[in-house]
């Protein structure tokens, strides 16, 4: 029961509105994605993935960006980030007025072809592309290169962790402002998440950027837990657990982001999000996505007796 | 591809057979619960709990309990470990054989009462009466006292944390050779569990037990994580973590065993336990159970891509 709040000491970056409405066959209305981040925006999220610029006939699902962009844009103190899978998407999304760009940047090869039909190399060419243009165009904004399959690829099995971490490298001397490490199939362990994020963050200091970790195994909150410890203090994930490769109910792709506030604000550790606010703000998205299955633990179980947010119970024995 | 198997570095203990069951409508039939134990050892299972000496009155799940103790006893090298509630059933558990008891010890007095009808310390004067039947009967059987709603009650709700540890030290010197931490209803949180463990064994030293987490928010493979890091060797699950409180799909109450031996064996530290095999254990228990719900992310996505098991994706890396 603070009278004066504290600053949150991580950052959650929501990835529900890209990463989950566009994994899922139904289509959200642009009215229902506005109320959705808005009730995320009131729980307390400060950085939004909320669209993703890509052909319209690619991705019916977010034909939509440059409206929910608009509409983000409304909420003073909030992120408004998009994904953009190369230079015209990036150029649409500054046009649109987004304040910060992800480029994915698989390190798996095999992957790299086969979803945008570039090695890693050449996207490493069209992170500097994408940087000069928004030096020219908007040079406050910010560029993140996520590099994917970080922990595994489901084509070429193993990816060695020297080529993950040069190619972050590589990003950020393109033009990247931060490059973080996603576990895009669900693959990573938390040793190798400690291994692998020592590492970034001893190589790019202040350039290393989020965690994104998937539950496909259900080592998503035990890997962002690893992640935290070496010291990474940003974390995407999904409300709901929308997105990502469900293969079966309870097997959600996204670490979920109640679940993951929960974990956190347990511990002591503030996210800026109000808890029974992240909860409530299922209600939107449950009511503009009717027909897909909304994971997430804390959520279902409720939060437990005695609990108090923004007070461990550490500290609540203490007291 | 080791040739010879190194030795394990952890002890998964199997409460499968006793939790599981106990926590659920169905009956298993004798001949199902033998079944599935074999199966168990077969994937290299050390430790099982394999029944609960209770009134057949109470709990005609357990009706069966000398029986399926015999038959595991068949296994040599895996301990054969029952619950037992008080001094009666710790004398038929004798009676049948079993190497090892364990006794629940609610460190909530909310708890404790509503659960056995006495009080923790009333507790602690069971866990003498049935050491001392110990050596009369039985000098070679470990006893282990299980402090449950360690880390909160959904009654009572914050539980003291110095009352925890007080009640274990208690449990040790009335004769009990062990004691770990039960998260009873799901409300631990990584940073708790890593100062109720750090006190424990710094307490207790070699005395110091199993890190018995539940998984109804979450947390339970992030919250057996801090608790290995912390130094705990020993870890309570349950095969599709049956049992617990289930309050809905995907949000099982035990700690899945098939995904805490993943999460183990991806970060290279070994169970002595085969993933494959103990995946295949899945079977005699859906046989056994037909209409339960039976839980684990690990099984449903399958192993990654390239995985070995007994060699860490970093060996494999630096081979």
């Amino acid at each position: 029961m603070n009278t004066k709040p504290l600053a949150p000491e991580i950052l959650i970056s929501e990835v529900g509105p890209r990463d989950g409405l566009q994994s899922v066959p139904s289509i959200m209305s642009t009215a229902d994605k506005c109320r959705w981040i808005d009730a995320l925006v009131a729980a307390g999220v400060r950085e939004i993935e909320v669209a993703s610029f890509v052909p319209r006939s690619l991705l019916p699902q977010m034909g939509d960006a440059a409206e929910v962009v608009q509409h983000a844009l409304r909420h003073p103190g909030v992120t408004v980030m998009a994904l953009v899978p190369n230079r015209r998407g990036a150029e649409n999304a500054l046009k649109a007025g987004v304040q910060k760009l992800t480029l994915p940047v698989s390190a798996s090869t095999a992957h790299s072809l086969a979803n945008v039909r570039k090695t890693p190399l050449e996207m490493v060419e069209e992170v500097r592309g994408i940087a000069r243009l928004r030096d020219e165009l908007a040079p406050h904004v910010k560029l993140e290169a996520g590099i994917s399959t970080a922990f595994g690829c489901t084509l070429q099995g193993l990816v060695p962790e020297d080529e993950v971490i040069a190619l972050a490298v590589q990003c950020i001397a393109a033009g990247a402002d931060e490059s973080g490490l996603s576990d895009t199939v669900g693959y990573a362990n938390p040793a190798q998440t400690r291994r692998l994020f020592k590492r970034l963050i001893a190589e790019l200091g202040s350039h290393a950027g989020a965690a994104h970790m998937h539950n496909t195994r259900g080592l998503g909150l035990a890997n962002c837990l690893a992640a935290f410890e070496e010291g990474v203090r940003t974390f995407d994930s999904s409300l709901g657990g929308l997105g990502g490769c469900p293969y079966a109910p309870g097997a959600s792709g996204n670490v979920v982001t109640e679940d993951l506030v929960f974990m956190f604000e347990a511990m002591g550790v503030r996210t800026g999000i109000h808890l029974d606010l992240i909860m409530a703000a299922r209600e939107p998205l449950m009511a503009g996505l009717p027909h897909e299955p909304i994971y997430g633990m804390t959520p279902q179980a409720g939060l437990p007796k005695g609990f108090v947010q923004g007070q461990s119970q550490h500290a609540a024995l203490s007291a």
